[in-house]
């Protein structure tokens, strides 16, 4: 796998595959990568092929009190899980090629971002939706592949993709989880010991609501508010949200009544987690 | 000249050219097209093998006020005009070709758009700015050309394209004008008789300032109100702005250090004229 740092070298290495034909998968990622992002590469090795991952953490996406500075970073791991994975090309660019002197531009998506985590850190998915806007033009692939387990990033940019005519298509990867049911996240290594042991009830809690609003559609306003109470008797000091929407419009569902995710997002120590299952 | 109305079809048509390695220029309007659009098909032609017009009166641009409902539109004399100037293709979308039902993703390009007639018409870049980014990822030219007489608008598009990462390359047309002096636009057609006798007074009363800015560079502020004061007395109803600003930036400037453009905006009648001048 070779790694190259600018977008003049990203666009060399695509031009190459064009001209043999082959088709590019691309794997935006911020890096401190687990099974959840090599499970994306593998999906685009099966789907392209070539496969392109990226690692940028992403300023923009973070609010001024957030964890942009502690946020896990070690490439020559990451390069490492890539290689052994099969990625064909890493792109690892520094900030300032990205964001370059002057740069100017905002990206928002409407309807989609609104509540949920674009109610809880305001300004992110215009941050989300510019980079994956950028990554998407600088090197042009046949299909990008995003996780489920941020499924309202996941919908942002099926949003932006349509809306902007961008020439992709958009994938998703199943959510990978512990053995326990936590899904993973670079964020769970900020975990103590003791907080790792209550993370998973965040994804029963979960999988138990999802059971009581199939056998009780009506009762979706009172079964989330038994959740949340329930991820704070287990140890969570707050929950942001936890809410069943429209499975492709994010819209809030007081019943249900046709295609839904239901959504939690909750802090434990230093880590923000969030889940979500599809009903 | 083939006209084509869809997305799909526009792009079957580009990707037939790629096949022969011939190079695309686009040319955005409009519509309402006059001999300053026309030179810019002729530049296209100039520039890459084939050339690709699109004729789409973007609502997003238009404000509440504005004369979108007034817009001049002869889809006929249009095309007429576009196949005698050689243009290859003509795309001529309807609007929910455009913003299907769900659409939401706005682009917002800060500091150019700042003041002049992003001040006048709030709003309006940022609908300028999504809809030329779309025309430019539907048919992804290799050059994209628009008049300098929206010189704004111009430093817009570049701005977007460069933050956006979009592989084309902006070309700007020279302002194309009357024997008297007055740029040519599809506005023009608002004006009366008598009003079209006083019209020029805007590049007359632009150049007497340029003249004046070079003999005096630190009298700016003083040039521009006697200009204003000039045009009012001409019989223009009001002047939106009449300003000089960073070539590049548009940063406003109190005095003629750096290369420079001087922009006027001014109402007369039903119409509102703008145009400018390079120092």
């Amino acid at each position: 796998m070779k790694t190259v740092h600018t977008i003049a070298d990203l666009r060399s290495a695509v031009r190459q595959w064009r001209r043999a034909d082959d088709s590019v998968a691309l794997i935006p990622t911020m890096g401190a990568l687990h099974d959840g992002h090599l499970s994306l590469v593998t999906l685009g090795r099966v789907l392209c092929d070539r496969t392109v991952a990226t690692i940028f953490v992403n300023p923009a996406q973070f609010g001024e009190n957030e964890d942009l500075d502690a946020y896990p970073s070690n490439l020559t791991r990451d390069t490492e899980l890539l290689t052994a994975s099969g990625a064909d090309l890493l792109f690892a660019p520094a900030p300032a090629e990205i964001y370059p002197d002057g740069f100017s531009t905002t990206i928002s998506v409407g309807g989609v971002s609104g509540g949920l985590c674009g109610a809880a850190r305001p300004g992110h998915f215009d941050g989300v939706a510019t980079v994956v806007t950028k990554l998407l033009l600088q090197s042009l692939p046949d299909k990008a592949i995003f996780g489920e387990k941020d499924y309202q990033q996941l919908q942002v940019i099926r949003r932006l993709a349509a809306d902007l005519d961008i020439p992709v298509e958009i994938i998703d990867g199943p959510t990978v989880r512990e053995a326990d049911g936590l899904a993973l996240s670079s964020r769970n290594a900020y975990l103590s010991e003791a907080e790792r042991r209550i993370a998973p009830v965040l994804y029963r809690t979960l999988n138990e609501a999802v059971r009581d609003i199939a056998g009780s559609p009506a009762d979706v306003e009172r079964i989330c508010r038994d959740a949340r109470r329930s991820l704070i008797e287990a140890g969570f000091a707050a929950v942001d949200y936890f809410e069943l929407r429209d499975a492709e419009t994010l819209a809030p569902m007081a019943a249900f009544d046709r295609p839904a995710r239901l959504f939690a997002a909750a802090h434990l120590g230093k880590a923000r987690l969030i889940d979500n299952l599809a009903l």
